[in-house]
């Protein structure tokens, strides 16, 4: 049985890729369209693959420094290589996932407009197959990674025992740790891409996007996605590395990360009788996160082929059949696997010394639990940046009298939304601690996070969607494709919303399974908060979500005047480029009016921008300003724990993923609102019975607010979720070295 | 000894009382100006009267409640009656401090602009003569009513004992804590008061500021301060109820409940016989904090009389120096106090069980380390928000792309500006405890808070400069008073920054002080950060900052909306008001080219603005505002207490304290330093190389920040030192009920 589930759970890493292998095959013969689409396409790919290209090869100097340091100071206990050997595939899965998504993004797209052009179900299903090609990629590289380590390392430090005894199970036991314990080596690695991907994306990201708007619309006059603007290919190539990379690398950390921290935690129940006499040798616990994450990978391929939609149709129905249909089955599914591998009932002693009875029953609650919260957090994040819900048309109606007061209300607005999420939160804690123990909370982020493959599909359709529309926009497709486009697009902001607050949900779950990994590993049975070395690391570890925010929104700025200078030189020194520009000056924009000469300066002018340069400008300013909060993210951990103990890491631990998940959702929530509130004018929004439309006062007001919350919700709110991660992992990783 | 102490405890209260008399005499006696100054004074007079006047009868009601409510649901193991009795005085006293520091504030504004007709020398010695006032004030009424109340329940519960074994000892302990429980009623009613004060009292100031800004200076086009808008006087009065009431009851709370903390901490000393034989009867701890509150007092009384400065000189240096006299008198006392009073040495058991050893000269270096952090937190403050400084500078520069990358990069300087403050107070409670233990922790606080004295009368001196200014202006006055007042304003912008790190540095201490004391008194030796309801606890803490953030940030809103509608009113429905501003909107506002007919209209508009109302608004507005944020900060301690246990709720005021204090942190940052680089550009900004003034568009971007900021720095952000403290002491109260 053992060895059954050993082999099945990287099988089912394979398979999720297998299917992966055929979505992306089926988004690559998609027509792509006519000659300009494809030539824009082929710029916004080529810009994504530099900057994958330029941030892999800093990544590839990193990893194989820490993997040396890892190597050679790893917990000479276990061998120290294999640590440093798990490291390293996490990275490289993680990163295999984000140029997987990425590439098939970036090909989705274009066929995703042309797909538009006949009708809004087929437009859906190339979108939905390229978003998920990275939901499966993500999930069957994690997995498989993960069950093959586990695989080999089992076979390698915890052969298979006959467990008679107390004795032979806590040999056995000792083992299991170590094995476990390389293999968090993998989550490292996993995260350390997060970083990369999260906060260079979300650096990158916004330059692009602020630099394109400041020089390119506000000092040169020429409209969004102008081909003669050099910083729109990289504007473009941001939302790709954004909002799929980056979501892709964040989710990956987490799905890695809980599933692990679950399997230190189940390490924990192999000296029980009612467990080791199971057949399991004892790993019941171990290994229930793989399976469960298995049946979440079957769950999410059958529910893929449940969203389609007829034109006319709701895509956002589709898209809500798929995962209705995929958490049903997976909680069918883990319903089995819970009563087939878990004991019926079994006790432990709690910390009182009581002893504490526990069912297998508890456990599917647990899991229940991980799932209704994942999705009630999405749900309320929509509640609170949702076009035309309460909180956003309060931030509408702010907007009348001003800058200053829109940007009051989106920061209440932000600052409320925190509220409910928590209350969820902290109720599926302490439920699933109920019914199951700490194991329990570790295994319903397992829950929360086992459908990935088609909560990720979801997500990373949004932006696909969006670059659709704009791809249309620039070709100057007809109407009804962008009517099918935008259609699409609006699902696209509302499934976004969702998967954000989903990714902060299970970032904060994912650190706290890790942190009680992390105390398990480092003996530490309890964590005082009136230690005061606990209470300074607390305060510490609260103070760094706001440095980290700090540093990475002033990283944008920094990184958006590099590229402001870039563009203003092509604009200088390119004369084909200026031509144009005094043409459009002079003339406007309305190129039916031009004269021929105007028309032969503007295809002298065509291509001659250098997008690759503004590629390169914001790649490398990405990846200089990321040193900064990464090496925050690695070195205070390591600081702290080796300085102050181990309690005051932990101290440190809980300050920053309880101060981090508010930071990170106020300012994802306040972001998401402010964009939405502009959007609202944009489509005519009312204010206290007047309608105002763009370029009203009103609407100025609101772009203030979505300009401020670009930052919050694309750089420094999702970069928490990594900080969290990150320094939980780094935390475990150096846990044996504290005891 | 211990006699002499308890009875020289209150006296040196009541030596500060009488020196807030004689000072508060020498200001009445000041000249009060021309007609028109004590016109406008009194208008501002009553304003404030009449809010404390509302605010108060609302109180009584609050308090009488609570009151109530404690006698009849108190310990019964002490006297019932007596914490509520405790209760009741402390919230007097923390009253009456407010009524009097208003009051003297109220009728030395106008003292100063006249004295500023003569002197610097003499404005300062007036505007700062009102300060100490409100200083002494607040340290007299809070050490006599701490010491009378000291003194009455010893001598009932805990008389004089001699104690020769640990028998005798563990008794006289038990009834010593039995007398620190009653005294935190004295606590709680103080922070009553403050909440009503702070919380209330900064959504006062606000809604009176931005109503009268925005239907005053943007609609109906009158400067501002100009007596026709009814919302000016309100206005006016708001920066008293803020900043001096507010500013006040929040380190009365802070004195109050350091004190207390650090008694009930040093009650466990009770039972070493290193205590018990040294004649105090094992107090030495208990009464230690007394002691030093009361050379600060005295430290305080003879800092004022060297804040001296000629014409010329620098009222900064002044006021320096009278802070580092008293700092140098405090410390010396101090230091005769720590090595008469403490036994030179003694052993306590640590959490390992391990005997450690402390001596005297260690809890004189916590009272140091809590001196030096206070000040130290000060002056970072003022780097974070001064004027000209590297940080402000910065957002200054980012005005020039307009108001979004002004708000951005004031968000930023806010989060950044947490590291600093929170490594010196985390370098000050591992110093203090390393040194003295959790003692350590309280004296340390104790030191920081000793000298509020001095340190509030420089506090309070900033508004009524402030104030002064405004009514050199609004009175006509020739430039140079001007020029003196601005002279002593801009000083009083730097001390007011320094003071708000202060309270909230003070604000976490005490916090920590008071978490320690409630856990002794719940008989919590441990609170385990990874028991989840625990983790439950922080999470839910630290979510409510932000909550309570939104709360009051939307309460500004919806009050200013208030006081709006009651301006527009007053302005279509008093004709002669209306005249007025026809008047004004036909012919500008320069008096020199009106007609006889013109004047005739503005003389018969004077005074018929009713401000009375609008005084009336505000107030209403702010205490309705407050319930929930009051009923918040009150009712989650006894729900997480009660229906979590004694553990959840220590997570919980863990969370709320770390949190908290960011939140505060990064919030009164980012509004001071918007409102400095607003001012940098009114007296004209260098922003690459070229220099702009008001009016400018960087100014106007400028002018978007600092609107953005004001609910932050003086309505959520310093509410939150408040939310700390108020949730402690329930806690604190409560605790003997979670046992």
């Amino acid at each position: 049985m053992v060895s059954t589930i050993l082999l099945a759970v990287p099988a089912l890493g394979i398979l999720a890729l297998i299917f992966m292998f055929i979505k992306s095959a089926g988004v690559s013969k998609q027509d792509p369209g006519n000659e300009l689409m494809q030539r824009i396409g082929k710029n916004i790919a080529d810009g994504a693959m530099a900057f994958l290209k330029a941030e892999y090869k800093v990544l590839a100097i990193f990893v194989a420094v820490v993997a040396v340091i890892l190597a050679l100071t790893a917990d000479p206990a276990t061998s120290s290589m294999m640590i440093a050997v798990a490291f390293v595939l996490g990275a490289i899965c993680s990163a295999l996932a984000g140029f997987i998504g990425m590439n098939v993004a970036t090909k989705a797209n274009i066929r995703t407009t042309q797909a538009a052009r006949t009708s809004l179900g087929k437009a859906l299903g190339v979108a939905f197959d390229g978003g998920a090609v990275m939901g499966l990629g993500v999930v069957g590289l994690g997995l498989f990674g993960l069950g093959l380590l586990f695989f080999l390392f089992k076979g390698q430090f915890a052969p298979d025992v006959t467990i008679t005894d107390a004795t032979t199970a806590a040999a056995a036991q000792a083992a299991m740790l170590k094995v476990i314990t390389v293999i968090t080596g993998f989550s490292f690695g996993a995260s350390s891409i997060a970083l990369f991907a999260r906060v260079g994306g979300g650096i990158y990201t916004k330059a692009a996007d602020v630099g394109a708007d400041l020089v390119g619309k506000v000092e040169a006059g020429i409209p969004e996605d102008h081909p003669l603007n050099p910083a729109t290919i990289a504007d473009n190539v941001g939302d790709n590395v954004g909002d799929v990379a980056g979501m892709g690398a964040d989710l990956f950390e987490s799905y890695v990360g809980s599933i692990i921290g679950t399997m230190v935690i189940g390490a924990a129940y192999m000296t029980l009788p009612a467990f080791y006499n199971t057949g399991l040798g004892g790993l019941n616990g171990v290994l229930l996160p793989l399976v469960v994450a298995g049946i979440g990978i079957i769950a999410s391929i059958i529910g893929t082929f449940f969203v389609r939609v007829k034109e006319g149709g709701d895509p956002q129905k589709a898209l809500n059949l798929g995962e209705l249909i995929a958490a049903a089955i997976m909680l069918a599914g883990t319903f089995f696997a819970v009563t087939t591998l878990m004991p019926a009932e079994w006790s432990v002693e709690n910390s009182n010394g009581l002893l504490q009875t526990y069912t297998n029953m508890g456990i599917f609650y647990a899991i229940l639990f991980g799932l209704v919260a994942g999705l009630g957090i999405g749900y309320i994040t929509e509640y609170y940046t949702g076009t035309g819900t309460k909180p956003v048309q309060g931030i509408v109606d702010q907007s009348l009298t001003g800058a200053a007061t829109n940007i009051i209300s989106g920061l209440a607005v932000g600052m409320r939304s925190t509220a409910y999420p928590i209350i969820v939160l902290c109720a599926a804690i302490i439920g699933s601690y109920y019914f199951a123990g700490l194991y329990g909370i570790g295994i319903a982020a397992v829950g929360m996070l086992a459908n990935t493959g088609i909560q990720l599909a979801v997500d990373a359709y949004g932006p696909i969607s969006d670059n659709a529309g704009g791809i249309a926009e620039m070709a100057g497709l007809p109407k009804e494709v962008r009517e099918r486009t935008d259609k699409l697009d609006a699902v696209g902001n509302t499934t976004a919303a969702i998967g954000k607050g989903f990714a902060i949900g299970s970032a904060a779950l994912t650190a706290l399974v890790l942190f009680a990994a992390f105390m398990q590993t480092a003996g530490l049975t309890n964590i005082d908060i009136a230690n005061p070395y606990v209470t300074a690391g607390l305060f510490l570890g609260a103070m760094l979500p706001f440095l980290f925010s700090a540093f990475s929104m002033e990283a944008v700025g920094r990184a958006a005047n590099d590229m402001i200078q870039e563009v203003r030189r092509q604009f200088l020194e390119i004369p084909e480029l200026k031509a144009a520009l005094e043409v459009m000056k002079r003339a406007g924009h309305d190129t039916s009016k031009y004269s021929a000469a105007d028309l032969a300066t503007f295809n002298a002018a065509d291509g001659k921008a250098d997008y690759e340069k503004c590629v390169e400008i914001s790649t490398k300013a990405s990846i200089r300003e990321m040193v900064m909060p990464g090496l925050i993210a690695v070195i205070t951990p390591v600081a702290v724990g080796f300085g102050g103990g181990a309690e005051m890491l932990g101290g440190l631990l809980a300050g920053v993923t309880s101060a981090g998940v508010m930071m990170a959702i106020f300012q994802s929530n306040a972001g998401g609102a402010w964009d939405n509130a502009k959007k609202m004018f944009e489509e005519g929004a009312s204010v206290q019975g007047t309608i105002f439309h763009k370029g009203s006062e009103p609407h100025k007001a609101a772009v203030v607010g979505d300009t401020v919350g670009d930052p919050f919700k694309d750089t420094s709110g999702p970069s928490l979720n990594i900080l969290l991660k990150l320094m939980a992992v780094v935390s475990l990783v150096i846990a044996p070295f504290l005891v």
